[in-house]
């Protein structure tokens, strides 16, 4: 197992979710940094349980501790390493969970591959609340990439069958994305917003949930970054990406639609502007041949319905080895979309400056 | 730079198109196992160039020279190295693109990645062409899976707008696999099958290209093979397929579509069947939590139309700083698809084995 | 910067020395293990500071509380971290050390690679206080090799020109290292030793200081494990031994003093030995090619006499420009050999069972 | 296995010592440096077999055929391979090995690791001779490092008990180290060499072999490269040092003597110099702290004497499980020491470049 990523900036994660605590180690930061602590915590509480009656109502701070890595609020080079102490933990729900897995959690193969020894209290190492330790690092990096102009932002693309506006070709701008990123339900068209919550609410009236489609776009990151093959801007971006959980899709620029067109439709011309050289449409979704090409990072994510609904459901007891209905307890998002938006521009932040730094 | 990837199995690839040749080295294959280098020439015949008139007429026989790794056809446990000639090169065609670059191609970002000292003849090393040598590793690699009763197949899963039959859920097995996978065009549907091949011919007719969608399968890949976060199954495999040039979307079992359903109906049922834990369906697509789960690992990637076009296209003269038209010379494919299955086939088999080795 | 090491066991360690706290993150322990917590509280008292007369007067107790990867005392297969506070620090003691360099010490390169930014409290990230996580890992690693019959122990071969006895060819077992690395002062010829300590106490006395030599051993490690070239068992102890403040040396086998014989008297004869296959002398360390032989290993270290010494010391004023001369205040082993003994340990334990895993 | 290292230049070696060619592959090369390929081949001939009267008769050209990552002879950015073809071989000798191995090589624990299935002709993987594709990239290393003015030489510090003088604290400068390292016998005091090659030729008149030791140096590597703990300047060397067959023992600066040493004679002053900051002795060998310190890099390694000797040994047959005397057929060097000398400066410029581009 290792729960780390990254090349120049190594970011490696750990924790479980009803253990002591759950952390980040970060090496490879730049050194002489000013970070500005406020907006790290006000970025957490973006990713932070029990603020609306969409999401989970465990209560978590989720306050980062900086224990190593920092001198003041100024990064000194060394490993940085932050800490959030977990809370709300009730560890009672889960025991059970030993015996009959969950449907669509990885219960069953964790079984396997730790021998039975996993902590599954909350699901463990493999829960969601992991990407808070991980979003402690997004802030971090997205504060670096800013200072050098470097903006990313994201929106609920999709939450069922209702769809968001999609992003603007032109006007992508570092005050749009971050109006709309930062937004409560963080949609572009409001009335798609309220659809799209009714239809959490629906679901979460039916003891079941929704999943949906997050786009996340990056601007001004410049042409040129990246490699060939398997060091990528896209497989860098995929091996992270493919680390939230509930992530099963990704698409970069026109993705699977692209797939369906012609050639002389998909490819996007070059010309000049303004003495730059850039696109006249964004198909590729600013990436060309593993390289970024100075065009807006376009991607999207299909997120599925969250796993875990009160709903009765079918599963096996391993010990007695018969089918059995299992009834999830616990406390569980109807729809992890919206928490998921801080997280994939979280990682984001990370690959991009990763990517930069090794230039 | 990095053209390699793998853990335990180390995979570096090297080469450019109209360079002395391109190859491959592999590190950490099992020592003592005995290769059928037939079957290897024979797997590297279906992506091989010049065989149909819907591929590139470029004549290359991309027979690999096992220059160390081997005894006789043993793997010796020392590094693998094999490597192919270039034969069919025609450099000329190519000397504009260092002024002009062509649309939907990594030209520009290259220009920049490179100071202009990249070799461009015929894409360099971000051609295709470095898919072959990638076919050689993962023709080894998936001899050594079916030692382990591992197999995997690919279809064309659409063109265009053509769309082929889904996977069966039942009935998927080595036999069909093979059978489908190593059609002159691996549909499982012949009708739509011949409408593609139409459509790909009347792309060519019009100087144009076109896209799809390739699904691939791996059967009996054992539950609880993988890592939670960073280094799970879906996250190599992602990182490994993009790296396969004009992949621009992937997705997991349902994938997008899955993100469209409730959890209910996303979820995946475990029950006892002969003995054996499984799931009664696969929206999960063999992946949970970057584990796999023992049931068939199922995944689809989005295949963007070819972007060499004969048609002439919009760009820019980097010397001139102008606007320019651009006609592209040289031999391309009219679709990348039907040769881009036994390549998804090779990078699925090299992480598959890469995941047991680690285990 | 990466202060990580190790490739399926994956050590990282963050901290500063007189920062919040210093810990690890360990990656890819297997699951399952029952871990004895007060042994290793046992192990660390023994580099803990403040003990005797011959080491630091700063106390810490530097007792790990574990955040993650275990459930009570077994590993969970999740990352474990172990964090130790820091408590006894007197950080006013380094101010000056960002204008004038200890001699010795990296704090001139430090100043240059870190812009300025770094921690020079107590070192920073450069203390040796840093080997106290490391060998929180080295403990868990100990206790999994002991399992598997491996035993690791240590000896100080010398403290400036007072040589120990060599470590004996014969009875090299677990027993006897156990009795010799963890006595007091660990030597195996105890008049010797106390010759050793006499020689400390008179450089402490002269503001001085001195190092010494440390020969490390372990036994019953499999033949046939570690690598040929650079991931070798060589290459891999010597990445990270090199990673213990102040090594300057190693030597494998008969080393140094090897390079002075013949091959005839260097090579060491195979016989069968009880049915089974064994050198008759070990001047090869236990280590041919990279790989393990099955003897045992050995290997000694050059430790070199600690840099922070109360006598004034010629160095120069970065700020002014000029020569000045600079007296070392804090608090500072006049021999760290003694201490460094754990740590080597430990290091060696963790790239043994590192080794293991990977096979 | 993974016969690779490097960061951001991945240097990965291939091949075995009787099998079709050896070769490397170059990862992280930077573009658009003009090489001078018959500078490359000058110095592969400084490392080739046939030489000499001191060296093994085989017969072997070395001169490397680029396959990749050259357009002409400027670097491209893609990966570089050079392939040498293995000519003289004869493997007939080495058949005996496999039931009896040899004292002082791999063979035994080869057999275990590799299962028997390794190539033994020649020493296949482990054989010196794959010190050739190193030296290909070392050649390369050396011309970019020489561009920036850094500049690495070595000399026979000692054969036998034969001890060459001392590098010369001052004057220390690139005319020095060139006219020393590349004499056909690379010593500084001639009457000296003359005694050394008259030991080697007594050695090998009786069958047997000698050893030695081997001073490297490096000038003009700027202060504040490298990274504290275990990716530093002395944990990169080691890791690679170890790599080359034969090398037991290495210290930098002072090393094993300076272990013997009080601190206020091993520390070094620091004092301006010339407006430049440095020391005025250099026991520390140009490392702190993992980092470099501007000082010269010095280090020393210790060669064992060659194992193959054709004087009888003891050994084992691993068939008949019983003890029989072995004679070495083939040919060897009675010393590797002068043909080891551009494998070091090789290897130190592969490391010092990798470090230099990771900044």
């Amino acid at each position: 197992m290792s729960s780390e990523f990254g090349k120049i900036l190594k970011v490696s994660i750990f924790g479980q979710s009803h253990g002591e605590g759950i952390g980040v180690v970060i090496n490879g930061l730049p050194p002489g940094e000013t970070l500005d602590l406020d907006a790290i915590d006000a970025f957490m509480r973006r990713r932070a349980p029990g603020r609306s009656p969409l999401s989970t109502p465990r209560q978590e701070a989720d306050k980062p501790e900086f224990i190593a890595g920092l001198l003041g609020n100024v990064t000194c080079g060394a490993p940085l390493c932050a800490l959030i102490r977990n809370r709300d933990t009730r560890s009672g729900d889960y025991e059970q969970l030993r015996d009959v897995p969950r449907p669509g959690h990885a219960d069953y193969p964790a079984t396997i591959r730790y021998k039975g020894a996993q902590d599954l209290r909350g699901g463990g190492h493999f829960s969601g609340r992991l990407t808070a330790p991980l979003c402690i690092a997004g802030a971090i990096c997205l504060q670096l990439l800013a200072k050098r102009g470097i903006f990313i932002g994201a929106h609920i693309a999709a939450v069922a069958d209702i769809d968001d506006d999609p992003l603007p070709e032109q006007d992508l701008n570092e005050e749009f994305l971050q109006r709309i990123s930062t937004k409560s339900f963080a949609v572009i068209n409001d009335a798609a917003g309220e659809k799209m919550q009714q239809a959490i609410l629906a679901a979460a009236n039916d003891e079941d949930s929704v999943g949906g489609i997050i786009e996340c776009c990056a601007i001004n990151f410049p042409a040129g970054i990246g490699n060939p093959m398997y060091e990528g801007l896209d497989n860098r971006l995929a091996q992270a990406i493919f680390g939230i959980p509930a992530i099963k899709g990704l698409e970069f620029g026109s993705g699977f639609a692209g797939s369906r067109l012609r050639g002389s439709a998909n490819n996007d011309p070059w010309i000049l502007q303004d003495g730059k050289v850039r696109t006249t449409s964004n198909h590729h979704g600013g990436i060309l041949g593993g390289l970024s090409s100075g065009m807006p990072l376009v991607y999207r994510v299909a997120v599925k319905p969250t796993p875990s609904i009160a709903k009765t459901q079918q599963s096996v007891s391993l010990s007695r080895q018969e089918n059995t209905p299992l009834s999830i307890k616990g406390r569980h998002d109807p729809c992890i979309v919206p928490r998921a938006i801080p997280c994939l521009e979280a990682v984001t932040a990370i690959v991009l400056l990763d990517l930069l730094l090794e230039q």
